[in-house]
Formats: C-alpha cells, sequence, structure tokens
C-alpha cells in the first residue's frame, strides 16, 4: 500500500497525446538513445522555478542537455566528506562519466531563492536562520555573494545578488579538481548566463566578468 | 576576470529564434508570471538524464511545473542538521512556500545513476564505495532499495531498483513533517511515475504498490 | 608540382576569424567529437545550390546532420551492380554505419537541376540528352517524376516537378532493402521537405503525399 | 500514401525560429537571389560528415558556396559512359552553368570513408570488396591514392590516404576537358584543403604538393 494518488487526468491525457504525436515522430532517434546510452554536449544547471526551462530557450532536442535544476541554481564548494551532495554528484556523473564539453550555470530575475537569501543576510528573515529551515541552509552558499552585493544601493542588491548567484556557481565548480583540471585541458567550457523571464532577454558572462546581452 | 567562456553561437541563434516566437507568442503570459509570480500546481522530482524531459512529454506550459532535477530522482530522508540538503530545500520551498497541490517523482529506465547504485551494492563497483565518490555517497538514498530487491533474479534487479528509486523516494517524502501534514490534510498528492525511454511508455504507482500503465 | 593555387586571401581571413571565436567557443565539444567519432541523429540529402544550407535553417550544430548534396538532391533507385553509386554509398554509411534515426530530403523552389530536366523532358534542351551530359544522365532519374506531372497546366509543372523530385528520391530510397528494413524496424524513420528559398517558407510531405506548410 | 513521417517539433521550432529571425533579417538578399537565380563564386566538395560544415569555416552567405558532398569528398574520373555520374554532374552544373571561379575541395582528419578505403586495401575489410557495398565501391576512387601511402609507416598510412583523397579528387578533375579548359583559359582555379577537425587547423596543398598550415 502506498501513499499515492492517481495521476490527474489532464496529465494522461497530455501523456497520451505526447506519445501518439512528438514521441512517435522521434521513435527512432529515442531507441538510439536508449540503446546506445545518453552522450549530451552540455550539462546545464539552473533553477527550479517553473517560469524558467531551459530546454525551450534552446530549442534542445531529447539527449543534447543533460540537466540539474535546484533553488536558485547553486553549487556549493568541493567538500568530499562523504556526506550526500546532490549537486556535487550530478557536476561529477556528468564531467567524469559524460565527460560533457559545456558546463552552463544559468540564473533568472525574481528567483525566490535569492530573494529569500537576501532577507535572511539583511535579517528580513529571521525563520530562515533557523538550522531546521532547508532552504536557508542551501541558500548559505550564497552567502559570499551577498557580501559582494553589500556596497549597492538597497533597490539593486536582490537583482545584483541574482547575477552573483551565477558567479558564486561558476567560482565554486573550479573547486572541484576534475572540473579544474577538465577546463584546463581544454576538455571542458565553463558558461555563465542570466535570463530576464520577464522580457526574455538572455545575459552572458563575458571575460571582464560582466553580464552582456547576447 | 573569469574562467567562462563565450556561448556557442549556435545556442546564441536558437535563442534568439526562440524569443522571437515562443516567446513573442507568450509574452503577456511570461509578463504576467513574472509581475505576479509563479503559482505551479505541481512539483515534479525526475532524473537530470538527457533523455527525460517531463516539459516534453506533459506538454507543460511555462509556470505549471516546478522541476528539480538530480541523479536517479531520489529524496533524501528528512534530516534536519543545519547541513546543505539541496533536495530537501527544492521540496520545502516548494510545499511550504509555493503550497503546490502534487508532487510527482518520477523515474525512467536505463538509468546510469541506478545502474550505478546496483553495481555498487553488489560488489561491482568499489570506486562507488569511496568516500570521497560523491555519486556513491547520493546513491546511498537507494541502499534500502537494493535490499528489497536481492530477491529477484539477477538480470530483473536493476530494472527493478529503477521503480524502487520512486518507492524509496516517495517513502523519504513521507518523513518530512510538512509533507506528511499536507499529505494528511488533503492539501498535497503524492504521485510516482516510471518512465521507458525506448518505447515511451509511463506508468503509475498504484495504490497496491504495482506500477500499471497508464 | 600541382595545378592547385592559393586561396583567395579572403577566405583565409574568414577561416581564422572563424577559429579565433566558433571553433574557440565550440573546441571542447570538437574535440569529443573527434575523438569519440560522430554520432549524428539525421541525415540529411539536399541540393549543392547555393542559397540552401540546412545547417542554418535548422540551427544544427557540428554532429547533428550527415549531410550529402548532390543535384536536385535525388537517390538513384537501388542498383548493386559493382559501378560507382556515390549517393547510394552515403546513404549506405549512414544507415548502415552510423545508424542515423532519421533521414530527411529536401527539395527547393527554382531549382535549376529540376528546370533542366523539365527541358530536357519536353523536348526543349536537345543537348541535356547527350550521353556525355553527366547533368543530363543525372537528371534521368527524375524523369517517372516528369510522367506525373505532365496532366497540369505548363506554367505549373517546372513548380510540381521540384517536390517530385522530393517524392522520387524518398520511393528510390524505400528499395534499398537495408532503408526499408530499417523503416519496417522503427529504426529510420523519413522525411520529406521542400523549401521556398524566396520567402522561407518550409512544406512537409504529409501522409496524404501532399505538402503542408509547416 | 507515403512511407513518410512528421518532422521532430523541435526541428520545427528551430525552422520558424530561423525564419523569424535569420531569414527576416536577409530577406532582402534572399528574394534578390531567388528572382536573379545564384551566381556562387566557387564549388566546395566536401565529405558528409557532420563534424565538417564548411559553410561554418568559412562564415559564407547564402549565395557564395556551391556545394557537394560526399563520402570523402571524392571526384571519380571522366568517364562520359551514359551511366548516371552525381558528383560529374555536380562538377559540370557548377562549372559549365554557372561558371565558378574556384574549385575548391576539402578534405578532413578522422573520416570514416578513408579508413575504410585503407581496411579494404589492406585487406581487413573484405565485405567492402564485395561488388554489393556501395562504399566499398564508391572507396575504389581512392585505390590509386592507396597505392602511393603504402610505403609510410602503418601508423601514418591512413593519415596520409586523407590527405591524399585531396590529390586523387584534384587530378581527376583535371581529366575533365571543361575543367581543364577553364583552368588553362584562366577562369577556374583549383583549391585543396584539408582540415583537422579536432584541433580547427586547415592545411593548403601548395604548389609544391604538400599541405601548409594557412
Amino acid at each position: 500500500m502506498t501513499v499515492t494518488r492517481p495521476l490527474p487526468n489532464y496529465l494522461i491525457q497530455r501523456y497520451h497525446g505526447w506519445r501518439a504525436t512528438s514521441f512517435e515522430e522521434n521513435q527512432t532517434w529515442y531507441r538510439r538513445l536508449a540503446d546506445d546510452g545518453q552522450r549530451p554536449r552540455a550539462m546545464v544547471i539552473s533553477c527550479c522555478d517553473s517560469r524558467v526551462h531551459v530546454t525551450s530557450i534552446f530549442g534542445a532536442d531529447s539527449g543534447e542537455f543533460f540537466i540539474h535544476r535546484n533553488i536558485a541554481n547553486l553549487v556549493p564548494p568541493y567538500a568530499p566528506d562523504g556526506e550526500q551532495h546532490g549537486t556535487s554528484a550530478a557536476v561529477e556523473y556528468a564531467v567524469r562519466s559524460l565527460r560533457v564539453a559545456h558546463l552552463i550555470v544559468m540564473g533568472h530575475s525574481r528567483c525566490g531563492g535569492v530573494a529569500g537569501c537576501h532577507a535572511m543576510c539583511s535579517g528580513q528573515a529571521p525563520e530562515l536562520e533557523d538550522a531546521t529551515s532547508f532552504v536557508g541552509r542551501w541558500m548559505d552558499i550564497l552567502r559570499p555573494g551577498y557580501e559582494r552585493v553589500t556596497g549597492l544601493p538597497a533597490d539593486e542588491q536582490v537583482h545584483a545578488l541574482e547575477k552573483m548567484a551565477v558567479r558564486v556557481s561558476l567560482d565554486n565548480l573550479m573547486t572541484f579538481p576534475f572540473v579544474a583540471s577538465a577546463v584546463e585541458a581544454g576538455e571542458l567550457s565553463l558558461h555563465g548566463l542570466w535570463h530576464d523571464i520577464r522580457d526574455g532577454e538572455l545575459m552572458m558572462l563575458a571575460e571582464d566578468d560582466r553580464f552582456v546581452p547576447l
């Protein structure tokens, strides 16, 4: 006996529609991917947010992107302490087993996680400081980013922190020895993106550490 | 200065194409979602695998699904120990802040993470036992599932373990007090799915704890 | 000593620009593709015409499409006679060695080869009938298509013949045993497209044998 | 009724994106090209390989290159025997009808066709010797090239044969009377290139019959 419930009917209907159309159109390729294994060219780390689907933005086919999604697209620093690190496991699998060529971190505007982090760090959300707050502890990863935006006017800080989340994740990625060595060997490229969900704009982290429109 | 590199041009072109078409056609809805905030009806926990995109299968519109993707669609047991738990943070945010009505865990066939877990538990992948293996430690979550498939013929175990990953995650979800109370209050439904990536079939975990075709 | 000449300087300059930008951005992926081999999902058969580049239309990345281009995107019937059949060799390699999932034949408007075929078949281009005319003999492949458009008003025949070239090629593809068996086994999908180079429209051959706008 | 299938949706989406951006931006030029006909300055003969797109390397605009792609970028010797010669037809059309100024043959590294030819000629691929092997019979064109590399150390032969494929094709091109006369009249230049797909290098066949970096 389980606690699960039947899937809502509208989802079942959509699934049947998908299988009769999109799956049908692609079935030879799906079969090939199933038999021979995936070989994605890129890993994408983006937010769980329901308004940001990277497969749409890049017209990605099945098999192209290995996608990890968590709150605020964060990567923690390298910590081989024997504990469970889901994000680090995803990065390890993508870089070492799948040997992806690109690793893209994509942040976005109006991110609830980033807003929560800013509220927490600026003393406006004490409940997030609690040891039992999973969101709070997860957003601790972004605390170093908060330090780097405190000099800005108050009304610009949250926005800046969204972009800082991308930089912090990229910095943390480079603390993983297998990421750093793959980057140095020219086998892996890192990319930082930030997406404005309201006007659709996509910005790229450039070599001078600024985000520029694509 | 950063280590990031420019985005490959074909992705930039596809983005511009997306913005001129899909985004343009939906911009009033995107704007509304940006201004009013997301209000997804469901959270989906699925695998990072590049062959499994739940947005396609369910024809999900922007704003519908809050999606967490990790290796092998696992949820660890409730552990409010002050450490960083990315998956638990995503669940907490979805259930407590967004108050989603559905929480769907979706497994799939030919999952590299599950295969690795089976190899590790059956003594064929000692490197995954190492404390520094992020994938190995992450797959520890599924060890209780392995115990439940050892009675099966050897060639059925991996396949059974893929489905067990869904059951283990659902069981673990119920150890989160806020999940259990929302389920009991009738405010949250849990759902278990398993997807065959080769033939496109979707199976649902039924009340008798078996997976049945939709 | 050879008869070759140095490459024009503007092409050398463009190559250097490409290598410093596009190649540089994609080099990790190019390296991976070089080391592990190509695994294209589709073969495309299109015309040599300088106005039809399928990689642009589909924003194709390196490694996605295996492309054969010949005059008028024609495929001859299966003829295992020990002679040199370049198109048949390309199809054989794509289907049997690379095991592509999709085989796309794309025709286009204002095709010089098709116009020549129409002129030849309607008696207006006797020089193409000559045994030494490579273009004429190549366009013989499309003669069965000409028979199927002669009932149309004169000013619609060339246009109809462009689309017939796609149908004839698809019919001929099915005479290759390894194509037919892969299609029947669900391992290969055939697709017919026709592109209007003037207004950019792309049409698809539908199940009722008519071309419909995408 | 046809055997064709609907085009996968991600390709349809990308096409719509292309039409709304690249096509839209260039439509006056596309219209001009459609109305006045193509007038490419060069014909390029390159391989079907999905990793070699000459339009990218040379940033080619629509209308610039008339492109023939076959297995291993081969040109057979002149043989006006009334049979179907697709490559010869493409050359004839480019030189006699379009009167291109340049004819470029571009080989590349890790060519599957060349590797197959080497295996066949060295007795390691008897299946390619079969009269019904289209790839084998097509690669017969390169047999004279194999004879010229047998004196090299075994591990250098395949690589040398890739470059020999360019030389053989250029030699064969000069057996076409209309090519030879256009070259002699100064109306057509032949060029030989070889591209390393792993490191992006492009080499040019120089007057002393050696390939030199550009």
